[in-house]
């Protein structure tokens, strides 16, 4: 997909030697123009180096941003020398570009508990700057990944009624991913014009439909951040209707982001989404299709393209929500396997087929009163999931 | 082992036909008197038919029980027969024992949502009782096992003040594994004479060090049940010192029998010990092991012998309860990998040779203010789980 980026922002990525295969590891997105800015955070009690510092930097800067500086193969994480590797790679940046300090937002992803050599960094940084004429979007989206098998991207363009306006994302996973904001990394960039306090409220309500309705393995990360840059290059600030617009715009994206996440999961043969509807409130909703996903039993059924809905109806039924059994209805791939609680006639056989698809959706359907609904997503487990993380460090 | 049992109890098992395999798969312990009885059930809101009725029994009767029948192969939940088929079982056994029906406690394990003939239980039920005559505790321990290698039971005798007093009890595991009260069936016997209020309250605390600090997988079933019958056939009525020292009994019975749960988990090759201290409270401490315990990268790096420390720490900061990681040593196998949330030097390839031990013990150690500690058990997580899983059913 040859996406449309918005105006105003250049990009660069270079390998600085953080990781031990030559694979570019260190990436930077630059706005052209001082932009609004707003992160969600890890709620992990563990905090990286990074995400403690890009807190600071939003907070002294009052939500305005030039630079995110992100490198992959260390999560810069229970280290003696983190704070200092992560602010003195920001200075080192921060000069190079003449913006201050607290316009860079850093970021780290990889081995917990292993220094960070703040050296390979620095001596990267002309390399890497000189690189943002030629740099793309997909080169930084690359060059964070850590076990993701693809990078991944997301864009949007919205006509509004003072012009055309676009938002891009990229993301990476794809393990330690379980949803208590945010998971993973996720950068986005936008040539709207908006002030810190909207655009962060804009990107907390886009977190909730994405980001928190995500788990690969249950496993909060240390150094989740989801930021964004607005940079106002269009010379359009969407008001109004044209906010509500921008807003649905950037939950699709980063919804698209999850998504992709999700069918990249460790391991994953297949994304897995889940609808749960009829419940009493999203809160129930969400917390009943998160504990289907957190099922290990579920997640390899489908791994097994075994119709075992005994396993949702039960996972649902642990989620610490009410719940009357006989008002449950299960399909799995948009064939009916559970009505009232019980089992449905259906065609192994035929169903099995089905399952072996890529992509496979669970409706758990709650027949009233309640009416909320929820969409969450997940993938397979399955032995490679077990293989990646018995050796993830050696 | 050779088990000192209670006196006054009897025990059968036969092959009814539920199970595909030809093992047995009803087992029976009867009291010979009348005993108080206790039970604590699952929390799931997806309860199976026998759990109901075994509630409603103990309710009925005022906690007396003078037999426990349990069958595995079909946990004979979310079945349109359910309820008519857990009675009809308890009612031929009632008539065949001449005692009320009150008095038998059903219990099930096995495959949710497929219909347990109940003709297969009735049919089988002169031979169980013919078999009572000759019967052993640990075929009824066969008899209940689903995906289990091994039966498990735990024994204890203890010298009163008036005389010798012994509990037995036999537990399953081995999947859907999560301690949310009870995991699993555990049926525990004892020849002390005690109130039903005495043995309840016995029984909810022996619970908490025991069946609620085990996952194996972080499910929670539908058909959990942990019950005690206590039929006084020793004449001692444990009252003041000796009510202490039978409690810790019964508590260390159960925790025997749970950690045996923990070592035969589904695909595990090593049992994880997790002993968290320097806690705020004994809750804090269990919620930080019960995340350890769940972290799938926990998990896979025990099975791969990976001393990856910072999972164990990023799990601890992602329980929701406040932790300062610059206050936190870890320890594997007694080798202090953390320290002051910080890499220690260790020997990676020595402590690698003690991680292939059966038997993985982590310390998670928080230097104060906190005094509260809490221990928990769970498995590694290896490609068999998967495998076991993916294809439960067929």
């Amino acid at each position: 997909m040859r996406l449309k980026l918005p105006r105003g922002f250049r990009y660069a990525a270079v390998y600085a030697g953080i990781r031990k295969r030559k694979k570019n590891d260190l990436g930077l997105i630059v706005s052209d123009l001082p932009a609004a800015a707003a992160a969600v955070f890890t709620t992990n009690r563990v905090q990286a180096a990074p995400v403690r510092l890009a807190r600071r930097h939003l907070r002294e800067s009052g939500g305005v941003a030039r630079a995110i500086l992100a490198n992959a193969g260390n999560a810069n994480c229970a280290t003696r020398t983190g704070d200092r590797v992560a602010l003195a790679s920001c200075l080192a940046l921060a000069r190079r570009l003449k913006i201050p300090v607290r316009e860079v937002l850093p970021a780290s992803t990889g081995v917990i508990g292993v220094e960070l050599p703040g050296r390979l960094i620095l001596d990267a940084i002309p390399a890497l700057c000189a690189r943002l004429k030629h740099g793309r979007f997909a080169e930084v989206a690359r060059a964070i990944l850590t076990t993701d098998t693809t990078h991944k991207t997301a864009a949007a363009e919205m006509a509004l009624s003072g012009g055309t306006v676009r938002i891009a994302g990229m993301t990476k996973g794809a393990g330690m991913i379980h949803p208590r904001m945010a998971t993973t990394l996720a950068f986005l960039v936008t040539d709207a014009s908006l002030a810190p306090a909207a655009l962060r409220a804009m990107l907390r309500e886009a977190t909730e439909s994405s980001y928190h309705r995500l788990s690969v393995d249950g496993d909060t990360s240390t150094n989740d951040m989801a930021a964004i840059l607005a940079n106002g290059a269009s010379g359009i600030r969407p008001a109004g209707r044209d906010r509500t617009i921008f807003g649905e715009a950037l939950a699709k994206v980063m919804e698209e982001l999850a998504s992709q996440i999700a069918g990249d999961g460790e391991g994953a043969r297949k994304r897995i989404t889940i609808l749960v509807s009829g419940a009493r409130s999203v809160e129930d909703a969400a917390r009943m299709a998160r504990a289907i996903a957190n099922s290990p039993l579920v997640k390899t059924a489908i791994a097994g393209a075994d119709p075992n809905w005994g396993r949702i109806l039960s996972a649902a039924g642990s989620a610490g929500v009410a719940l009357d059994p006989s008002r449950v209805d299960i399909s799995l791939q948009n064939v009916t396997v559970c009505r009232g609680g019980l089992a449905a006639s259906f065609s192994e056989k035929e169903l099995k087929g089905k399952l072996a698809a890529r992509e496979c959706l669970i409706r758990f359907a709650i027949r009233g009163p309640g009416r909320a609904s929820a969409r969450f997503w997940t993938c397979d487990l399955t032995e490679d999931y077990i293989r990646i993380n018995a050796s993830y460090r050696t």
